[in-house]
């Protein structure tokens, strides 16, 4: 009997000393696996791709939008033109509450019916707070199970980067690409706590504030303004076995509603209360939303309301253009840091560095 | 015996007809009086009475920064350059509370304190609400009688125009103004109801929140954020017989303050009682302050803050400057009104009219 070295061995070296040679080892990366370069579509493809409801090309095109870099700014900037005379034709609903509210349980089950009934619906997002809590609404899509596999809802997470008038902008031109893809209905959610509810205020017809039949105090942080704005509450989380603090809770906010002087719509803010885990109320809520778009387009206070939107928006990108042109410049950009730290060091006064960045900044606009 | 008629009338026509000739009236304006024509002080001469602490320059110069017209922004910004060498040396104080704390009349009692003490106090005010709500504060300027009259202190009300942004600017240049001046304590005066106080809290060294030992809900409507930014809490209108709900509003705030983090500045903020009125515990708040900054000097957080203001402020003036410089150019100016009116009739979009508007003034700044 042969011994296994024998025979592979030119040499006899059976020792402990011997190192058999070993077997070229397979790369760890596939080298006939060939990265699919990503198709840069063109403006046409774009508005082609968004007018047909291609959700994929919509989904792109917002984050085109949504992009920091300059490269990207034009063409993001012309899809939206070019989308502007296919929007506005969408009910756009501003959603908010606490975190804890049950935010996107709500969503998910009104989303469900909004979607029965016919609609497209679009689910967008804002959340400054993101970047610094790292709390995140709409962040996990699995919390959306089902709705995200629903085909005629669009369910878009927040712009992650940015300042709050940043983000806000860009929601709002979101807005036009899905009304452009032909989303009809558009809920816009935020998180209860920040400044984030009048930039959702201003893009929206109807502010939706979502709160809790919890124990005690029913105002649960939520400031007074934001209770003001709002043009419906729906109290969520009344299950069965809970009616009785719901019913209560109801006429607490109707009580502190009627504090308030008659909101500029003509429509007294109604209270209703759901369930969205058991699926309670939800109709109800939906057909007040109705009945607001339907009472408010009467009085004309619905296109009113669109009109003044338009107008904050008109300074609001100005005033967003103007800050973009400025810390994008070359010059400004070369002396930014330099004299922040001449600030930061007490060698310069923060008048003077800013001063100097200006004169800069303008010299450079008139070569 | 003759009639009075006969006497000065050639004709005897005594008759109810006759209508006596009149007196010529004295001119209702007294045609001697010439109105003092308004010297129109030199850069140098503001400097100089700045300088030297007479406080009615100081009080022009300070119209002068909130002037909104175009020629005063030149001289004003040079006032402030030359004055920015003589700035910084001053201990600012930021006061906020609730509508009906009592601001006024603790201002006006710890005022005399620190007076007495040897300081200059000058006391500013930052109040956006007033031109919507016809709130003031310190507009009713006798509601600090007794200060006003006192010579080693300058009270000053809130610029009533522009935005929040503009009128923190202001105060925010007026400080400057007022330590050129030789003021080394200065107030700032807020209402504690909107965001006014973030513009606050970025311009002072110590942020003293004044409540009352009210009943019931002792956060009395205050947000979280404001608690937070606090250094200080005064419960004010402890007076006597009211002794025991102050204890007691007082271990709740404690209670309240302990559930932040503790802040950057490594103090625990620290709850006060006093009543302005009659003048208990406002010596306390007075060394209380002075522990703070003596703390905050030791373990560098006084200056590392006052470095990061420089640095927000530094970014506050550009974008101040940015927008100012836009919507004062004649271009813009001449187009403003017409696009703001196509975008309020639906003939042109909001995006559009911005990019319609910005084209104009870009190209305007190359000839």
């Amino acid at each position: 009997m042969k011994h296994y070295e024998d025979i592979h061995c030119k040499e006899h070296d059976d020792s402990a000393l011997k190192v058999n040679e070993g077997v070229v080892q397979p790369p760890i990366v596939n080298p006939y696996f060939q990265r699919r370069k990503r198709h840069t579509l063109s403006t046409d493809d774009y508005i082609k791709g968004i007018r047909e409801g291609n959700i994929t090309i919509l989904a792109q095109a917002i984050t085109l939008v949504e992009s920091l870099l300059p490269e990207h700014y034009a063409q993001a900037q012309e899809i939206i033109e070019r989308c502007l005379p296919y929007s506005g034709n969408s009910v756009r609903i501003g959603i908010t509450g606490v975190p804890g509210a049950g935010k996107s349980t709500f969503i998910e089950a009104v989303g469900e019916i909004v979607a029965s009934l016919g609609h497209k619906l679009s689910v967008l997002a804002i959340d400054p707070s993101s970047e610094r809590s790292g709390g995140s609404i709409l962040g996990d899509k699995t919390r959306m199970e089902q709705l995200v596999h629903n085909p005629s809802v669009f369910i878009r997470p927040s712009p992650s980067a940015g300042s709050l008038g940043g983000v806000a902008r860009k929601t709002r031109e979101s807005i036009i690409l899905c009304e452009a893809a032909g989303f009809d209905v558009i809920f816009i959610e935020t998180v209860g706590v920040g400044q984030s509810e009048t930039a959702v205020h201003s893009m929206v017809d109807l502010f939706l504030l979502i709160q809790i039949a919890g124990a005690g105090d029913e105002l649960q942080g939520i400031k007074r303004g934001i209770m003001e704005m709002a043009d419906m509450i729906a109290i969520n989380k009344c299950d069965s076995g809970n009616q009785q603090r719901a019913e209560l809770a109801k006429r607490h906010f109707l009580n502190a509603l009627n504090l308030f002087p008659m909101p500029d719509s003509g429509w007294r803010p109604r209270v209703y209360t759901c369930s969205a885990t058991e699926g309670n109320g939800l109709s109800d809520i939906w057909n007040g939303i109705e009945d607001f778009l339907k009472f408010t387009k009467q009085n004309g206070y619905y296109q009113r309301n669109r009109h003044r939107q338009a107008k904050y928006w008109m300074y609001e990108t100005i005033n967003e253009a103007l800050r973009e042109n400025f810390y994008r410049n070359p010059q400004v950009e070369a002396h930014l840091k330099e004299n922040e730290e001449l600030v930061l060091s007490d060698k310069k006064s923060s008048f003077i560095a800013a001063r100097d960045l200006l004169n800069d900044y303008f010299d450079s606009l008139k070569k």
